[in-house]
C-alpha cells in the first residue's frame, strides 16, 4: 500500500500516539465524574486541573481563565453570545472580518435576528484585513470585535495587536475576541500582552482528540453561559467534563508547545520545498496564500482545473487535501474567503488547500509534487 | 490493595474495554474530518453513520432522527430551547417536574427570563409525578412538557406513556421531551410507541466515553440549533464531529443493548441482596427509593448520619457512592428531589445514593454491607 500523505491538517490532525494512550488510561482508570465528592472523582478532577494548567501555561494566562468546551465552534459561540448576553448595555454594533470561520459568521447572522447590527471588515488580496476600514467602522456603540488570527483557508495572519490598538484609540470598552483555532500550537500567543479579551482554541487541530476545545476569558471580562445545567467549569459550561478528551488536549498542547519553534521551522522548510517544486514542474498555477501567511496552510489555484477533480485524483494515490475548508466543503459554494480576497470564479474553482503539520516530512512533499506533475496535465482544461 | 467497589454508576460509568480500544483505533487510524471530501473523511463519516444506526436501532427510530451532541446536558438544552426557538407561536407556557436534572431546571429558569412561564409538577413520596396535577396544569398555551424518565437521585420511573395520553387529551400540539439519560441502556424505550417527540441520552452513563450524547428528534418536529457554525449534524449541531467519542458511544450502546434483560436481572438481584443485607444488619435507615424504582439506583437515608461523612469513610475502603447527584454534590444544598418528595431535613442529610451497573457483582454488595455495618455505629449521632 502506498504511503498515506495527509496534507489536510487544517481540517483535522492525527492525534499523537501519546495522547491516544493517555486517553485510554484515563478512560480505563480515572473514569470518575470530576463532580463526585469521593477520591475517584477528585482524582479525575486533578487530571482535568493539570490539563487546564497546561493550556493556561501555553497562553501565559491563569488556569482559572481557561474554560473547557466541546470544541472551537462552541468556544466561538460561547465567547460572542456569552459576552453579549452578559453585557447588554455595551451597544448593539458588532464587528468581524469577511474571512471568519462559519462558527463566527453564523453566530453574527443569528445575532442580526436578535437585534444586533453586524458589520464586516474587508481584506486585501492576501486575505489580510483592511485596518483603515476597521478604524472607520468602530463606534462607541461597538460592543465586540471578533477576528480570526490565522485564516483557515489561506493561512493569512491578522494583525491582532494593531486591531486592539486601533480599537483602544476609539472605544476602550469594546472587547476583542480572537478565533485562534488555526494559530494555536503553531505560533506563540499571549492574549494578555496582545490585549485580547476572549480567545478560542481547539484540540483536534493540534494532534489532540476531537470534541474538546477551550475558551480563554480574561479576568474582569463578564460572560454568561450558553449551556445550562450542573454548573461545571465555574458555572460557565455545564455538562459532565469530557475528562479523557480534556486530558488528551492538555497533553497535545504540552507536546506541541515543547517543539513549537522546531515544528514551525520544519513546516516552513516543507512549504518552501513545496512551492519551489511546484515552480519547477511548470504547472500553471497561482499561490493564493500570501508570502507572509502561516506556513501551515498553502492555498494554490491550478489553472483550468476543477479543485474537486484534483482532490479525487490525489486521494486515489493516498494523498489528502481539501477544497476550501472542511466545514464548508460539502456545500459546493465558492469560498467566502477567496471571494473576499477579490478572486475571480475561475481562480476559486481551481483552489486547493494543502495544510501541513510537523508530522509531515520531505517525502510527503516529493510524493505530492510527483502526483501533481502527473495528474494536472491530464485533467487540465485548455483555455479556448 | 483493596478491591474497588464502584457504586456511583449514575454519576458516571467505567467505559467498556472494547469501547476504549475502539476509540483508540478511530483516533489512530480513522482520524479524518467527516466533513472532508476525500476518503479519509468519508471513512470517518462511515464510522459515525454506523454509530448513528446503532443508537437509532436501540430506540427503534430512523438514523436521521438521531443527532449527536456533546452529552446529556447539551441534548436537554437543545431539545427544549431548540424546539421553543423554532416554534415561537406554540405558547409561552412550559411544564416540567420538580425532580428534573439541573440541565432541564436551569434551562427553565433561563426561559423564565426570556418571557416563558415555567410550571412544575409535584411528586409523591416515591418521587413519582402527580398525574392529576399534570392534568390540571396543561393548557392550550402549553408548548412543551419535559419529563425525566428515571430520576437520577432516587431512581423513580415516571409514567411517560400516561403523561403523553393526558397531554393528548388536552393539547395535541404540545410536544413531550424526555430526559432518558438514566433510563437509556437499562430499559427498552421506544419513543415512537410512547408518543415522545424529543428524547435525550448520554454516552457516559452506559459505559461509553464522556463528552458525547444524542438527541432523538421525531420526524415532523421542528427544532432550531443552539450552536451555530459549519452545519454538521444536518445543520442542527455545528462543530467537527467527535468521531472517536461518537463511535465509542455507538459501541457501548450495542454492547449494553445486547445484554439488556440479563443486565437488568443481574442488577435487580444485586439490589435485592443489598436491601435484604441492609435489613439484616439492623442499621437504622430508610430506603428512599420506592419499591418500583429502577434497580440501578438505591437511595438510602441513614438515621443520625451525615451522608458526606459516610461517603468519606466508605471511600477510605475504596467504596464509592454519592450524596445526591454528582452534578449538585459540590453545592452542599439539600437535594431538590428529596425536598419535592416531602422529606424532612434530617432524612435528607443522611441520604446516600448507591448506584449500580452490571459490572458490579455479588462481592461488591457484601463488601459494601460489611463496611456499612462497621462504619455506621461509629459515626451515628444518637438522638438526644
Amino acid at each position: 500500500m502506498k504511503k498515506e500523505v495527509y496534507l489536510d491538517n487544517s481540517a483535522t490532525t492525527r492525534p499523537y500516539d501519546e495522547v491516544i494512550d493517555y486517553m485510554s488510561h484515563i478512560n480505563r482508570n480515572e473514569y470518575g465524574n470530576p463532580s463526585s465528592l469521593h477520591k475517584k472523582g477528585i482524582e479525575a478532577e486533578r487530571h482535568v486541573k493539570k490539563a487546564r494548567e497546561l493550556i493556561a501555561d501555553s497562553l501565559g494566562v491563569a488556569a482559572k481563565e481557561i474554560y473547557f468546551t466541546s470544541g472551537g465552534t462552541e468556544s466561538n459561540n460561547l465567547a460572542i453570545r456569552g459576552y453579549l448576553e452578559a453585557n447588554p448595555r455595551k451597544g448593539k454594533h458588532i464587528l468581524t472580518t469577511a474571512i471568519e470561520h462559519p462558527s463566527v459568521l453564523e453566530v453574527f447572522k443569528y445575532l442580526a435576528e436578535k437585534g444586533y447590527r453586524p458589520d464586516y471588515i474587508g481584506v486585501d488580496s492576501n486575505g489580510v484585513i483592511d485596518l483603515d476600514m476597521l478604524r472607520s467602522k468602530i463606534t462607541p456603540e461597538t460592543a465586540l470585535i471578533s477576528v480570526i488570527m490565522v485564516n483557515n483557508e489561506v493561512g493569512s495572519i491578522q494583525p491582532v495587536e494593531k486591531v486592539v490598538k486601533i480599537k483602544n484609540s476609539i472605544n476602550k470598552s469594546c472587547v476583542v475576541h480572537v478565533d485562534a483555532v488555526q494559530a494555536y500550537g503553531k505560533i506563540k500567543i499571549f492574549p494578555k500582552k496582545l490585549g485580547i479579551d476572549l480567545l478560542s482554541i481547539s484540540s483536534h487541530k493540534i494532534h489532540g482528540p476531537k470534541g474538546t476545545g477551550a475558551l480563554y476569558v480574561g479576568s474582569g471580562v463578564r460572560i454568561k453561559p450558553i449551556l445550562f445545567g450542573g454548573g461545571q467549569e465555574s458555572l460557565l459550561r455545564s455538562g459532565t467534563e469530557n475528562t479523557a478528551g480534556i486530558c488528551g488536549f492538555g497533553l497535545a498542547s504540552e507536546m506541541v508547545f515543547k517543539n513549537l519553534e522546531e515544528n514551525y521551522h520544519k513546516v516552513r522548510l516543507l512549504k518552501n520545498r513545496f512551492l519551489e517544486g511546484l515552480k519547477e514542474t511548470g504547472i500553471a498555477c497561482r499561490v493564493l496564500s500570501g508570502e507572509r501567511a502561516s506556513p501551515y496552510i498553502i492555498n494554490v489555484s491550478f489553472e483550468g482545473v476543477k479543485a474537486e477533480v484534483l482532490l479525487h485524483h490525489l486521494e486515489e494515490r493516498n494523498i489528502f487535501v481539501s477544497t476550501g475548508s472542511a466545514c464548508s466543503s460539502r456545500k459546493n459554494l465558492h469560498s467566502h474567503v477567496l471571494k473576499a480576497m477579490g478572486l475571480k470564479a475561475c481562480d476559486m474553482e481551481g483552489a486547493v488547500r494543502f495544510s501541513l503539520s510537523e508530522l509531515n516530512d520531505h517525502e510527503d512533499i516529493i510524493i505530492a509534487l510527483e502526483a501533481l506533475k502527473d495528474i494536472i496535465p491530464r485533467i487540465q482544461m485548455k483555455r479556448p
